[in-house]
């Protein structure tokens, strides 16, 4: 019998030779992997950094998401980023560290889900660069770049009174989806289970992703609108950003980077959510990880792509935190954190 | 009595808070810290681009490295690659993942080491962008970029037969101060000690500290000659590289990309270890981690800033890997790692 090939036994520079080839090449690469350092061409003069880490436990479960999944969501979850702020996103660098006896094929299909993810949701971008390294804890470190196309970026801090509050995407899908994957779990409804008990089952996840295909993909391998970051900053867009701790934290975030608040309509929040649960309405406000943009736009904008006004910009009172719903403070949680009781920063 | 402040009791927005006023500002940033990403400005319309891990365990000890070597060597290593593309290093993106009860203090001095490592080494770089996470593993990420300033950048690969070769910075003096930090620690004899055996001891590590310093923070807080990255390109250079794993791998790394051997001169080599200690050669030939620069430039060459020859550039034999040491081919050690056996991939 052939014992397999890991990190450990192959080494950094043969495990990169056979992970190379599979990475998606950049359009705008000049020199990529195999230097010191990468050469990117950024004909604006400007370029659109973000950088996220993904940890195995507090990010991700290897029970649940695939390596695939796993290239995918890291991917997406950058290039949302890029897409927030009005960019197209041109190129990753991706440092993976894993432990010794991680087989070459995980990492390989971990390159195929880079590829994959690129190729679905930013065609022209892909990887120049990166790093691998040996640890305890898998880790997953992405920087993306991004073009600004001569537009200035939309940040966080440029929504005015009577704005159009606008989504692009889908609201609380990835938090359904992780909400089935905990539930798939037996001891799940532990509340204050230890971190122990609360290990992921690889099978009942497993027969969870044949029953709820759709839900568990919008955790584990989720499709952000990323064309529409551009088409948001065509259309005129005051402030955007990437939906990644909850519509509720994530539209208090802008509203107090823009001096105002978001009044959001729940009847239009909850017509984001795209499958049967009776408590839609909570998923959409509070669930984490969809990675959907929310913008903000003039009144009267035609809205771009595939946003849809889900409230409107209002004077911040004296006392408002920044988000109310149909005219109401929302109070019912400062955000979204599935693992705070766990780790205690969601990051 | 007042408990400390950690990573889990106060988050990871208001440990930003604390974070961000200390970090330094990079002369090209258009938008800092506090959006979706970053936005860096490129007049040169292209962009240099490098990532680096480090792990606790096979990159670094927290018995041995304060967190302000931490962020110094975090800084200082990512600099040298940029350098070695003949680019300038403008700003750095920086993730870092602990565990939850890792105290305020030890990321804020970790910022300082960022700081501070930044002011000596590349005064115009600074910090545009970065995240927090928690992690069983203390984990940093840097990206590091750079300008080129309208040159073409300096690859591995434009080595020709007739040049010199020539490095800036030490030789050998950072792996003398792991050999030393390794010899302080009682069990370090034991050649195939368990990981468990092999814990470094932080009180010898301090008293070594008073007793080498130089050569202890030649390791822990390398200072690698930056500036004499521009200063190669400017003056020719053909090829370059950072020595990051040490002169005989990174060289026959650079020959091997060139299609030429590299014929280094041992005493001339041995001039660049600035310790006494009677395996000096052996340390400037296998020693790792000094971030020095390896060059080649045309035969005739005034060398710049802190360069000196060590060598020359020959045609590679049939049966050669590319490093000869005074003609002679150098096949002591395919490369340096002196945690091979730890870890298996020292990255």
């Amino acid at each position: 019998m052939t014992l397999p090939e890991t990190l450990g036994t192959l080494g950094e520079s043969q495990v990169l030779a056979r992970i190379f080839p599979r990475l998606p090449a950049a359009a705008r690469e000049l020199l990529g992997p195999g230097d010191d350092a990468a050469v990117l061409s950024v004909p604006d003069g400007r370029v659109v950094i973000t950088t996220d880490m993904m940890i195995h436990g507090p990010d991700f479960r290897l029970a649940w998401s695939t390596p695939h999944d796993l290239g995918w969501k890291a991917a997406a979850s950058n290039l949302a980023d890029v897409a927030a702020m009005g960019a197209v996103p041109t190129a990753l660098v991706v440092a993976l560290a894993a432990p010794a006896d991680t087989e070459v094929a995980f990492l390989e299909a971990f390159a195929d889900g880079l590829r994959d993810g690129c190729a679905a949701l930013a065609p022209d971008c892909g990887v120049v660069g990166g790093d691998l390294s040996v640890s305890a804890t898998l880790t997953i470190a992405v920087t993306a770049f991004g073009d600004l196309e001569g537009r200035a970026p939309v940040t966080r801090s440029g929504a005015r009174p009577g704005d159009i509050v606008a989504v692009s995407g889908v609201l609380g899908a990835a938090a359904f989806g992780l909400e089935l994957l905990f539930a798939s779990t037996a001891d799940a409804s532990t509340a204050d289970a230890s971190t122990a008990d609360r290990e992921p089952d690889a099978t009942a996840a497993a027969a969870l992703k044949l029953e709820h295909p759709a839900a568990v993909a919008a955790q584990l391998a989720p499709h952000p609108p990323i064309a529409d970051g551009k088409a948001a900053a065509l259309a005129g867009a005051t402030a955007m950003l990437d939906l990644s701790d909850g519509l509720a934290i994530d539209s208090r975030r802008l509203a107090l980077a823009s001096g105002v608040a978001l009044d959001l309509s729940a009847a239009a929040v909850a017509q984001g959510f795209p499958f049967d649960a009776p408590h839609d309405a909570r998923l959409c406000l509070d669930g984490g990880e969809d990675h959907s943009l929310l913008a903000t736009f003039p009144a009267g904008t035609n809205l771009p792509g595939g946003f849809r006004a889900i409230g409107s910009v209002v004077d911040l009172a004296d006392d408002g935190d920044g988000i109310l719903v149909d005219g109401t403070p929302y109070l019912a949680r400062s955000g979204w954190d599935p693992y705070a009781g766990w780790d205690g920063v969601a990051g």
